[in-house]
């Protein structure tokens, strides 16, 4: 007899070293909660949660769009197409989108394994709006759909790292998924770090100075990741910016990892989103001069249907020989599923001037971002108006970043209670408020210095009891502490 | 300057080794002749490519269960259920389950990402689906709901290998998700060979020999992988052989890895499913005896719905340290598609007595299921009257592995054109016919015997002419090469 039972001393070490901490220790603290409240109503200084550690809009009230998810219903149950009810349930573009979509699919057969990259129709039409997006053609075999965007990354990272001496560039701040992809795939996080002052700027002597420390420590740098716009920080890349880090990345032999899930979400008049292969090819970089990968998803700017994972990447300037590597790895999970590929063709092809539903979806969707942008300044107003706290704009994205000054007692109260100073903070937030924020040492920070990042999510008529919920426990807490 | 430019031998090496030959080399050939057909209709032999290489039913014309679709269609598009129109569309049980499942989610949002582990209610669903099926309990806590069953396998291959040195003992003959994950991870396939001449027997036996060899290889065998009903080969274990593998893994400490997603499609009367988990606890094994995950999937059984991505896997007898951790890696990638959740919750509880869609439902699966009976047993009589060929009965699963015996002189031919004889002889197949199957070499045989795999899901009129091709097309081959 020679059992083996599993431990956590004989499972995969990788496993055991990632981390993901916008669903880690605080979240679970609060889904506690959460069962206390409804067990025992009253039982806490509040009575919901606030979940604003993840960008998740639907989860806090935000609504879909009308017309994708009657393009959804007329695919997922097609035979309603033939009655005559349907014409007074759904738009007449929606009818005429879920027709010209079910003759893309092979035998309208919204209910079977499609290739392996995605439906062939409905790639084509994501690269038409990645063209109209930016003026530049898009090869329809460059696009892969996925399962939203974190299955891309995952095969990128699966791609290019063999082992602990391979590295990828990640900011600082950055989005956990990029850390617990690479511990899972036994890779080197190579950090460069934002610089918070400057409003999250990215700097190319940062990346330069980081690479050329990661060479001499023997790592072998493959991949740049570039969040634009960022998350957790909100910052958006100017084009000049991208300009240098497209020149970085050719100089350096460097894969660009774009992570563009918020090209949708700009809050701000001066700033404007361009991709990264816009960009490249504006500079007049080819295929030949630069493997860049970009990643989108159907969860993010205005829509928010994080629960359809559906995605894509584009993938350009990979030799075909490498490019057969990644639809072999695709084809062992056969393909992403045929809503989220359906999702991802609408999201870049939304109803146009003339369509029926044309003004109801304009309606729908700049509701949602000019109440996004609002409630990112309200938030960004309060988080600085607060005693030590300073936090940069929200220029994209769903997220601000408050830097803490904690004074000295705090931080030894969190050495006391064997936790991170910004986990303390967010923990003792979570009790007093039920407001759910994540500690910024799940993103990464410059050490000695703490954040959280807190979205801007919640619906906006409660927005103004999160701030003030949010003043009144910093004011308590700084009382508490202060040195 | 220091580019790394990528190049198939600066890549991660466990990339390069997975195969996945289900959508390999003959398919892409398959691929390139429709196309062919398409641009210049009469340019070969046949006017269809016959895709009999991969388990996806609807692709080939099978129909979606009704009631799951409008089930789907509803909760796609909720408010759908606040029209009076509706009821004249839908049934009143697709309406009444859209209501429950939509009161599950919390906000009823099927846009927002859930748990990630799934949508608690559904998993409650899905455990008493379980708990009728078996007669035992069902946690839901130990349901992970996931895109498929793939992503399923590949979080238990990550989970369980940390080297080379690890090792997953699997069926040989396989379905290539297995090796193609296990190389993915960088782990070790260890083989244990079905016995062709008694039906693809399983012999402890054999389990254990090669256990041993593995163990004196220094390899140590952490798993043990079990399809039933079997792909490819179409076995369904006896009750009595499953005891004995759960008495095998439970002395050797392994964990039990049972692919069941094949557990509603059986075809011959004398046989039944029962899953490991009812087997086990009917020996009195409970959680502390025996570490064992099952897989289920929505893409298979009479339902099919392969392009939802809908599966989950039931995860027993794992300290909850460890559970922690597949939790952990869970939500790295925040859930499972919501659609594939609720599909998966309709499978494990489908329409019963008194609801008004009942009868057509059973109608509608039980078409299905004694379609692809009669299905299995034409080409099995088929296969078996050809020279050379024979093959075991589909007595579950969707497909037939038939064992060719190839003349000397084929496997010649196709050492001469560089290619596995069993792929030779596929290539020419469905250069002559526009079937396309899949080489033995694909799944693993024993060496110097050949095989294919077809599935059994062309629909039912066009059964004869597949055989009437496949027998034409076997003479003529045989009469090229006999020796």
């Amino acid at each position: 007899m020679d059992p083996t039972p599993l431990t956590v001393d004989t499972i995969n070490p990788k496993v055991l070293k990632c981390e993901y901490a916008v669903r880690g220790e605080v979240v679970t603290i609060a889904q506690r909660l959460q069962q206390e409240l409804k067990d025992k109503p009253g039982s806490h200084p509040f009575d919901e949660i606030l979940y604003c550690n993840i960008g998740n809009p639907q989860s806090l009230g935000q609504l879909p769009i009308t017309f994708f998810r009657e393009v959804l219903a007329l695919c997922d149950h097609p035979s309603l197409l033939d009655k005559s009810e349907t014409s007074g349930l759904f738009s007449v573009d929606s009818i005429e989108r879920a027709w010209k979509i079910l003759d893309q699919i092979p035998g309208r057969a919204t209910g079977a394994y499609s290739h392996s990259q995605g439906i062939s129709g409905l790639r084509d039409a994501i690269a038409s709006g990645i063209e109209a997006r930016d003026g530049f053609p898009s090869d329809p075999n460059d696009i892969f759909l996925t399962d939203g965007a974190s299955p891309a990354v995952h095969m990128m990272m699966q791609l290019l790292i063999r082992s602990e001496s391979d590295g990828i560039l990640c900011p600082i701040p950055q989005y956990p998924l990029y850390s617990a992809s690479i511990a899972l795939h036994g890779g080197t996080l190579v950090p460069y770090y934002l610089d918070e002052a400057t409003g999250w700027g990215l700097e190319v002597s940062e990346l330069k100075k980081q690479l050329d420390s990661a060479k001499s420590n023997g790592v072998s740098v493959r991949a740049l990741v570039v969040i634009n716009p960022g998350n957790p920080t909100g910052q958006v890349l100017s084009e000049e910016n991208q300009r240098q880090i497209v020149e970085f990345c050719k100089k350096e032999g460097l894969v660009l990892l774009a992570d563009e899930v918020y090209q949708e979400n700009i809050y701000v008049p001066e700033k404007q989103f361009h991709s990264f292969k816009k960009v490249a090819r504006s500079m007049g970089y080819g295929q030949e001069d630069i493997a860049l990968v970009s990643f989108q998803s159907v969860s993010k700017g205005y829509y928010g249907e994080c629960g359809k994972r559906g995605g894509y990447m584009e993938v350009t300037g990979f030799a075909a020989n490498i490019r057969e590597q990644i639809y072999k790895v695709s084809s062992v999970n056969l393909c992403s599923n045929i809503s989220g590929q359906i999702l991802a063709s609408l999201v870049m092809n939304p109803p146009k001037i003339g369509d029926e539903s044309y003004q109801s979806y304009c309606a729908e969707r700049d509701g949602i971002l000019s109440s996004l942008a609002r409630r990112a300044k309200i938030l960004e107003d309060a988080f600085n108006s607060l005693e030590g706290v300073t936090c940069n704009k929200a220029e994209g994205a769903m997220y601000l970043f408050p830097r803490i000054r904690l004074p000295r007692k705090a931080i030894k109260a969190a050495g006391a209670a064997n936790t991170a100073p910004d986990a303390f903070y967010c923990k003792r937030l979570l009790n007093a408020t039920g407001v759910v924020v994540v500690p910024g040492s799940g993103f990464g920070q410059v050490p000695e210095t703490w954040h959280f990042r807190c979205t801007i999510l919640p619906q906006e008529d409660k927005i103004p009891a999160v701030a003030s919920r949010l003043t009144e426990f910093h004011k308590g807490f700084m009382d508490e502490f202060r040195d």
